[in-house]
């Protein structure tokens, strides 16, 4: 052993000039600027004795989830489960919030690629980009559209900064609203869903979102929305690269191996990042099958409910055919599988938070 | 849309016996067994107005730390961080826990290799096991031995689900103690340490733990001995793989694609698992250097530390030579890295929990 080297001061203040100030000050800009606020509140807080969940409608599936987790944190009951046990995963899109007629996240990676389109030439010349150029996602439920959407989706989301990602997101956030109803997508989160969340919450579930949008999209607005910090969130993500000059490290977003989270990857994915099987798993299309059959895998009650979006009057009526997240195979096998159905039109008396 | 099924209970109880009922009741079981209780306390906590870190000598690398954390929580301050920028990341071996002269991970797997080999035919035969009846691991200090473990890591580690493969880490756990001093392994973490994830925490810091070691070994532990849950643990992972029997999924190791979290995947998976840089980075070895220089790369102060093992009366004194995690090249860089060095038998009165 040798050369115990020491350096001068225990910390150091970092240089916001010098050789590698000019990507660095971009990257580290959107993790210190004061954050913009996104939403109101994360979810509401019941009163003591209060109805849980007012949104929801008095009935068995109501009375069902209050008594799970009722019995979960009673110490006296054979259900009672350990605080780290208490864990509950819950898709994004068209879960937590809408999603119809196409994703958030997918409607900002478009209007992303269309700026990079026009503002540079290569991008402009990429085959990849021909279909947003001939009109494919003019009908966003155009069914060829995701199979168009996927290599605008890889390439479009590579070469920045996880701060800068984030930031491009939250920027977009501020203004982006659904075209179907108007309504601004940080304010697109269901009601019902922030209650449950907010139950969970104030009984020591730790909750994580396990969605197939972009990672750092969701990461984006979930703290502020759902209460949710950033590490809880799961998605897709985009193969990071690392390099560094001076010590100085940055992780980039990159266009090999996306992983699209979704299917079996949401199960091995909370396996990788949670550590823990759920017990509670809350989603709406056939991707969240799997995340569901694994909370439903363990010894002991789970709770694993579909959200069916059966409310034309006050938000969207749709399933097999969406094309972008279609609830099709896994509602055919709704009855065998033993998940319990969320019916928005009957089961919720308020939709929007 | 058509066919609101509704599954005629809201939730079910999952019956013991059933057609996946063998496997599922040994993955269950270890998830809802009582914990085994592993090591008496989390981290210990000051009393108020106390020292923070009474193990650390006094001298500017304490005083450093304890004032970092002071400033990054004083809302008049302009180093103040918001909650959810509080973030540090910790290795594991030789960092919070001893790691010489074979990290407990590495000893755990060798240990299941001879149980395999001796109670497995077709592991007895496959050449990747020849080196441990050949004594290649007899010297944990062998040089060759870390290019000889590799494959049998990824072969022993294949075949269970998460919840059986922590149970297995966690039995083993029991007893296990390091050959070179006899300290049972849940018994070798350092009290500084200890003392510094309890200062974070006590300051609203969110800690985690990114280790090269199998990421479920360590999270067998990390509950009970650093105060850390399962889903702030990031490490070497498996490949998980997913199947399901009737709406019952499982989530099991591979023997594919493991995933060694060191050097730049440590900085990479961050961004992926945490989604926010660390301000705080600590670890004592080579493959912990794009985690500090990641910590170091964003605007704004950031504390970025090093352990040196030099310490041969109370631990090991170990650096270069150390074949399973050399702190050898990044030795030589500190000073242009500008990472602290922590001498352990200089700045610590104490280094047993």
């Amino acid at each position: 052993m040798t050369d115990l080297h020491r350096s001068p001061a225990p910390f150091s203040r970092r240089r916001l000039l010098g050789r590698a100030a000019g990507i660095a000050a971009l990257a580290g800009a959107a993790a210190i600027a004061p954050p913009v606020a996104l939403a109101r509140q994360a979810t509401p807080e019941p009163a003591a004795g209060a109805d849980p969940l007012p949104s929801w409608n008095a009935g068995p599936l109501k009375r069902g989830i209050i008594e799970f987790v009722a019995r979960s944190v009673d110490p006296a009951h054979e259900d009672w489960l350990p605080v780290d046990r208490r864990i509950a995963a819950f898709d994004n899109d068209g879960t937590l919030m809408a999603e119809y007629p196409m994703p958030a996240s997918t409607s900002f990676v478009l209007d992303r690629a269309r700026e990079l389109v026009r503002t540079m030439p290569d991008y402009a010349r990429d085959p990849a980009f021909a279909p947003l150029r001939d009109g494919a996602f003019d009908d966003p439920l155009n069914p060829e559209a995701p199979r168009l959407y996927l290599p605008i989706r890889k390439i479009t989301n590579a070469g920045l900064t996880q701060q800068l990602s984030i930031a491009a997101a939250r920027g977009w956030l501020q203004d982006a609203v659904n075209p179907a109803d108007g309504r601004r997508w940080v304010d697109s989160a269901y009601r019902p869903m922030l209650e449950l969340l907010a139950l969970l919450h104030a009984n020591d579930y730790t909750t994580f979102v396990v969605t197939g949008s972009e990672v750092d999209f969701v990461r984006a607005f979930a703290p502020e929305v759902y209460g949710i910090p950033t590490w809880r969130v799961i998605g897709t993500d985009y193969a990071y690269g690392y390099s560094a000059v001076d010590g100085r490290g940055q992780v980039t977003t990159t266009s090999q191996d996306m992983l699209n989270m979704t299917g079996p990857n949401k199960a091995t994915a909370i396996a990788l990042h949670v550590g823990q099987r759920p017990v509670i798993a809350v989603g709406n299309s056939d991707g969240d099958q799997q995340m569901l059959e694994y909370a439903a895998g363990g010894i002991g009650p789970s709770l694993t409910l579909m959200l069916h979006h059966t409310d034309a009057a006050r938000e969207f009526a749709y399933d097999r055919d969406y094309p972008w997240s279609p609830f099709d195979r896994t509602l055919d096998a709704m009855p065998k599988l033993g998940f319990s159905m969320i019916d928005m039109a009957k089961d919720w008396n308020a939709v929007w938070a």
